[in-house]
């Protein structure tokens, strides 16, 4: 091993696996299964420790990062992985009222929305605000609102369906809405088309190529159109972390750093700025924001700094291997692209659940997912159906007896 | 079965297993474990109808439940189980800085609270503050207390010791406090002695006898001397839920509604209170506030419906059975007494082991919690140590790019 000190700093205490978070926001899934602590991750790792901290800025000249509240955090290598928040665009107080799809917070606000809506419209003796309450709109059409809108055709149509006495189905309206001409746009255009009539089976309006131009409190409009509804869920863009702030260098329409070949910095070549915080051109064309890039980024850094550290340099510049693109949408439905293999349906279902299940992180993680995979498909049960009260954890709100904690 | 409308209404939609929130509390189990949607449990109960709602007050004169912002409920037999909170005596201030142990929420609260504590600590170079914030104070000696004093103990020197570099367990100090004489004092002598013993195994400080006369941000103070502390968990006291103020009626020094032999008001024999909410007289003395008492509470109150509307009257008043009492302390150590039966140690934890499992409303969640329980057991691993950002989740605070969520 080489004899270097690796320093993980992380403002949460965990790591999360991001492509199951949609499970959480529907209640098939806890927490805690996609979710993992760090130090127990990195624990048998003797060289590395992990700090519980905020990064508020670089000090490029002094090799030192900033950290709130801290002492700051001398270098000699730094690798920059901050990722990336939602992108509201010019409105950013629309982003009150539709969460967002990036954080553990951001799943359980939207599953307290969706179940609150369901519990307030059993409630509701006015058919028009029931309406309003059983409306549901995802705002972007990638991987992550098909994965949202079909779990949630099933959460609405199967398992809450059989619990409320007062509602039915057909009142349940879940619309898709994007301003591109079609859905899953990093997707081959057949697999797109496969995805939308199964959305269109599942009882998912489709509104592409329409525009979003006001969200609030009574309903959002877009295409010109209003629709009346409480529960919009953002998933149409994405804004990289203040990296490129910190740095003071270059970055692209998203806020991501340019960065060379070699992923570091053109004037700081101990400086490294990979997954969602980086734009890395391939072709001409930035490399999408997915785990799989991430990951081989990584894996390039740390092979670059070993050969560093042996006199060496790398002498090849990073190269992103497409090994595939999936998108899942509701039960037993999926779609991949590898290469030129397209497949849509089960078979596609079967190879997501077991590529995302083994790349679960641990073998804890991921013998309790198999399992409570294996359970709510056959009793179409959701586990995680917990309103919690939490000041922001949904718009039903609830006066306590004792602290306001 | 008799022709019955029945409503249940609950400001939460779910079922909380309250015996085992410590675990969730210390990050042995995820919530949604000990929680089930109330939904889920009665859905094949047809003559059953869930109201998520808030009561807010009794028109006994009308027979009806007044609701926050829904219309009032009209009843011909009203059942009250709206249980208890923390009861912070004469200070509800406390309850800003010490949380309880009563709801999913404050369970949440201590899980960060605790976790932020290490990981500050782990970063804190000054050594008072680093005591200071290793220094966990639990006010309240009773079976929630001891329980959560031993599995913080484990959690500080088993799981997270392996994974904290800076950290010496030794520098940890958990304190249990109680005013009374003794702790456990629902249970027999020689247990509450067996408990102390293996508690002060565990490393937990037992000071009794000592009044808590302040509690700050910065400490507590108790028996006249102060300690610095940034956690402060109460577990001292129980305040039932307005129900008394509700109804008009008269209530003892908890807050809890005297009733009948029957288990109703005096003036009207279609309201019964039970659980927590209520004061019952057996041999002079009233019942404890267990989930035993409530339990058989109900099932005496459901028989006595049964017969009225069968023009009959039940005939016998409610009489408690004790079946025995039980308290864990850490991992692989328990205390029970069933009648004449008194267990301390393994075989005394693997009879409430298989008791709670067993009591875990769900198949579902029995089998998980006992494949966790195994796992936990055999790798010292805590599965839920996940901080939460929430605006009430800890003291550990950060800032957000995009929305306040």
């Amino acid at each position: 091993m080489t004899p270097v000190e690796v320093v993980v700093i992380d403002r949460d205490n965990y790591h999360l696996f991001q492509p199951m978070l949609y499970q959480v926001a529907t209640a098939g899934l806890p927490t805690t299964v996609i979710s993992a602590p760090i130090r127990e991750i990195l624990h048998k790792q003797a060289n590395t420790r992990v700090m519980l901290a905020e990064v508020t800025g670089v000090d490029v000249e002094r090799r030192q990062v900033v950290l709130r509240g801290q002492l700051p955090l001398s270098y000699d290598y730094l690798i920059i992985a901050t990722g990336a928040s939602a992108n509201y665009f010019q409105h950013p107080e629309w982003g009150e009222i539709a969460p967002s799809m990036k954080t553990l917070e951001d799943a359980l606000a939207i599953r307290s929305m969706l179940l609150s809506a369901f519990e307030q419209a059993e409630l509701e003796p006015d058919e028009e605000k029931r309406r309003a309450l059983l409306t549901f709109v995802l705002v972007g059409a990638g991987p992550t609102g098909v994965e949202l809108a079909g779990s949630i055709a099933e959460l609405a149509n199967k398992t809450l369906a059989r619990d409320f006495r007062h509602l039915r189905p057909s009142l349940t309206r879940i619309m898709l809405v994007d301003a591109m001409p079609r859905i899953l746009p990093t997707l081959p255009k057949d697999l797109a088309r496969s995805a939308e009539k199964q959305l269109r089976h599942l009882g998912v309006e489709l509104h592409v190529g329409k525009m979003v131009t006001d969200v609030s409190g009574e309903g959002i409009t877009f295409g010109g159109e209003f629709v009346a509804t409480r529960a919009v869920i953002w998933t149409a863009g994405v804004l990289a972390s203040p990296a490129g702030v910190w740095l003071g260098t270059e970055v692209d329409h998203s806020g991501r750093v340019k960065v060379t070949t070699a992923l570091t910095l053109q004037e700081h070549d101990n400086i490294f700025v990979i997954g969602d915080t980086a734009c890395v051109l391939q072709g001409g064309k930035p490399l999408p924001g997915v785990a799989q890039v991430a990951i081989q980024e990584g894996e390039y850094v740390a092979e670059a700094i070993q050969r560093q550290l042996q006199g060496e340099h790398i002498s090849y510049p990073f190269h992103y291997v497409d090994k595939g693109t999936m998108a899942m949408v509701g039960r037993a439905y999926a779609l991949a692209a590898i290469g030129r293999l397209h497949i849509a349906g089960l078979i596609g279902w079967l190879l997501w659940v077991g590529i995302h299940i083994y790349n679960l992180i641990s073998f804890r993680n991921r013998f309790i997912v198999t399992f409570q995979y294996a359970l709510n498909y056959l009793t179409y049960q959701r586990s995680a159906r917990i309103i919690y009260h939490t000041p922001d954890g949904g718009k039903f709100k609830r006066e306590k007896h004792s602290h306001s904690m």
